[in-house]
């Protein structure tokens, strides 16, 4: 098992593709800065740690190649580690853009650039899982009710059986490179629906409450004071 | 409607029971500080500003009851609009035991005592909802991916079908208060499922995603960094 794991290749393909609408910023927030750094720093950063023999593919817009160039720079020593693509149209096809440089067999997480609080401690808990079940997919409990609307109005769901889903979603390279060889359909909202549409089961694993989507401007204050707490703790 | 609107009588039942056994903490989260005050005092004083005839029933363990006239004390002038309770075993009970203090006809919010962060705006666009439609259900849009736990796996939910419901659940006096004269049942996970099951249909309205309720050490530094940037913007 352990000589298993230090020949299994590792990629991690970060998707960076927002728009940054919701944040009403002209900076993608991609880039926005949280500790001086653009969130995607943040990210890569958490993989590179992770694994000393994990390659990051940053799947961000053809019109920031440049920006992530920079960013990729940043790394020093660490900057053959990082490979930039442009994306696509869809998630699904800037995932697919990715996967292009991932080589058969390894361990591939797919993560969202903007889920900048990621550990290495959920990164090498999703990679054992996947090691053992062909798949992880983080995912925490909800702490609100929630609802499920109708038809013609709505029900409360049974708050043990709700999953909230984060990334990095991780699979074997064998169940993830086939899945996405086909054409892009609408119920493909994540990498674990394309590869349940292939016929596979898709196994989750705890996740962390921290591991937030930078989405509105809130949530980048939030991330700040998580990452001054974090390094305080440090 | 003006006049409807000032004589409507208005009490919000503020419910602080938690134990705090998710804080890792021996201070119950009710009574944790922030900004120097405790969370439950951030919450009644955005009920007692958003309308000067509101009252507020607080209902908390017995053995808080002398913290409770602590903190009501400190709202000087304000500290006859504020009546503490002592709750029961379950929050159906504690919503039972603050709503005794209700006359009808009102308007009555019941709100989670560690949900410091609710704003005047949304209580009184919860009020106006109430009173046109008889209740006022908080809900926002799920940011990540939803899935629903099954019998043997799990299946993804359209996320455009699912809501994360918050407080203050409001509603007219009529409705609410025959719908807590029963028994407790396992499926009153909250007001709207009392209402709901006495018959009633519940109307959503739109929350607020920094709405929070503290659960983890990590929201209440979340919570005061919303609070800071609130008084910066003032």
């Amino acid at each position: 098992m352990r000589i298993l794991q230090a020949i299994m290749k590792k990629f991690a393909v970060i998707v960076a593709g927002g728009s940054g609408q919701r944040m009403n910023s002209a900076v993608p927030k991609q880039f926005m800065l949280l500790q001086g750094k653009p969130l995607v720093w943040h990210a890569i950063n958490a993989f590179l740690s992770a694994y000393e023999d994990l390659q990051v593919i940053l799947v961000l817009p053809a019109v920031h190649l440049q920006a992530a160039e920079k960013i990729r720079r940043s790394f020093l020593a660490e900057e053959t580690r990082i490979f930039p693509v442009a994306g696509g149209e869809s998630r699904f096809q800037s995932v697919k853009n990715g996967l292009a440089l991932v080589t058969d067999p390894s361990i591939v997480f797919v993560h969202d650039g903007v889920r900048c609080l990621v550990t290495p401690d959920l990164i090498t808990r999703c990679y054992t899982q996947a090691l053992e079940k062909g798949s992880a997919i983080p995912a925490v409990r909800a702490t609100d009710s929630i609802r499920i609307i109708t038809a013609d109005s709505h029900r409360v769901a049974d708050r043990n059986d709700v999953r909230i889903i984060q990334t990095p979603q991780t699979f074997q390279s064998q169940l993830l490179l086939p899945a996405f060889d086909r054409e892009y359909d609408e119920s493909f909202t994540d990498e674990a629906t394309v590869v349940e549409a292939a016929g596979h089961r898709v196994w989750l694993i705890e996740g962390e409450h921290e591991n937030l989507k930078i989405t509105r401007p809130a949530d980048l204050l939030i991330a700040e004071t998580i990452l001054q707490e974090r390094s305080s703790l440090q």
